[in-house]
């Protein structure tokens, strides 16, 4: 971020990233929902809770109701966005190298575990409360959208995926701990969460059982 | 409505319509519960997310907690009392003709989406948002028995059900806007809501899928 | 409760089993989590939302946001190091004598289910509210477990396990009804639904089942 940033540029740029990060959730969300047969309605639904169910379940806890998503109508527009152009270009998103998609899911998942812990530091949550906020922010939307395809969540079965996330936004916590300014901090742990994330998935890293006889 | 129904009258009615709706929902949760073999118990818990899940996760999103389910004692008392019906007379509730049960519930769902964006706009909720959130009131518990269950929610997978539900909270939503009085505008999303499930049973309608080559 | 126990030593009382019963559900959870072949991740959150999703449930309800959960860092610590302890040493806690496990998890019920009962009161939630909210807070977090490993529930599917929670929650919110003073509504509560508990799993109690012929 140039030190020449003006406050209002710095503002539109992050809503861009989380409409942006918003966009690639809901594409995956839709892409889940038509891969399970289902009709457009299902469709929204499932690119609404993935893209937006990790913010709501965040803003629940924090009590900052209602949450964004029912509030800001340029978040759920996206996610409908997103879902209309899965559904309409099934076969040409379906085709993107999952390496592009792979990354673009990282980005999103590491702006949003970020501005997670972000919202809730603001709202004065206990430091552990805010990283594992962060956490929920990223992976709460896919966890939601793998419990109503009767699955058990991804995200817990395999992978550094919400390692990655509460990473991020552990470093933006201990930033504002130090008195890191907060842009700072930011750029930090998004880039330490998709840093990890993609490592991960190019070493095919794994965390560790445990020890069964 | 006619036009010299007294508001206490009118209030009347709607408390009314408000538990039918609830009991026709927690007799449809009570029979998903005995079909899949569950004891008294478990009855007793799919009748109250069935019939009440809706309205707690409207109340939660938009902040107005504590939910009516937990403060109004008539709602749980309604799920319960239909939950033991349905257990004591089990093959008699089965036996009622399906075209009855699906008319029942369409009613039910269309009072239930037209009350949930009532209330989201009485709480100052952007108008999309209060479209979802009729939407959510309508399906909402259904989808937490079919989660319960183990099942991918009945919602997300075919019928127009949720669109019906949609398509009345919108009328609700659209009349507030353009200042339509509110019993007005309710019943058109209601009778909306109604006859659009009613037309898809009757014609085997289907929302589109994507175009799967 | 000996009449002379001063109230700072019986808070410290009631913390110190309130901790004890979150590190009993937590172990349960990730011994859940093992056997289910997750990695450590997984079984940190199937630890945390087993032991604290009830009482985060019972708090969104209430409306005492942020719950506790997400502001008192003893909370999460206790479970995850229930979750560590489970993780290196699973084969000791494997082996652990299924009565004792059983007994274990009857007190953390009792524990959970009375003080759930009691911050409803609190909160000023109606009787029948309160009572229900007791059960949540004893059974929720091993619902959302269940839920997570895209089971149907154990709590409503067999045994004398949520109801021996909302007895006991009952007798908390009637003993305030009739002034009863509140250690001993607690006491007689949770020696309540531990009994129950304890003597429906030594007599393989069950709840009745509908009538289907």
């Amino acid at each position: 971020m140039r030190a020449g940033a003006s406050p209002a540029r710095l503002k539109a740029l992050v809503a861009l990233l989380d409409i942006s990060g918003t966009f690639v959730f809901a594409v995956e969300g839709a892409l889940a929902a038509i891969r399970s047969n289902m009709e457009l309605l299902g469709v929204l639904v499932l690119s609404f809770v993935t893209a937006l169910g990790g913010g709501i379940v965040r803003d629940l806890i924090i009590g900052a109701t209602p949450p964004s998503a029912f509030q800001d109508r340029r978040y759920p527009l996206t996610a409908f966005a997103a879902a209309v152009v899965s559904f309409v270009l099934f076969e040409h998103v379906q085709s993107i190298p999952i390496g592009l998609v792979q990354t673009l899911d990282a980005a999103g998942l590491a702006l949003f575990a970020v501005a997670g812990a972000e919202k809730a530091l603001d709202w004065r949550i206990d430091p552990l409360g805010a990283v594992l906020l962060g956490g929920i922010t990223g992976v709460g939307g896919g966890t939601i959208r793998d419990v109503f395809l009767a699955r058990i969540p991804l995200v817990l079965q395999a992978d550094v995926y919400a390692t990655a996330a509460l990473l991020g936004a552990a470093i933006v916590v201990a930033g504002r701990a130090i008195r890191v300014p907060a842009t700072g901090a930011a750029l930090a742990g998004g880039i330490a969460c998709l840093t990890l994330r993609l490592l991960s998935l190019h070493f095919h890293w794994a965390l560790p059982k445990a020890p069964i006889s």
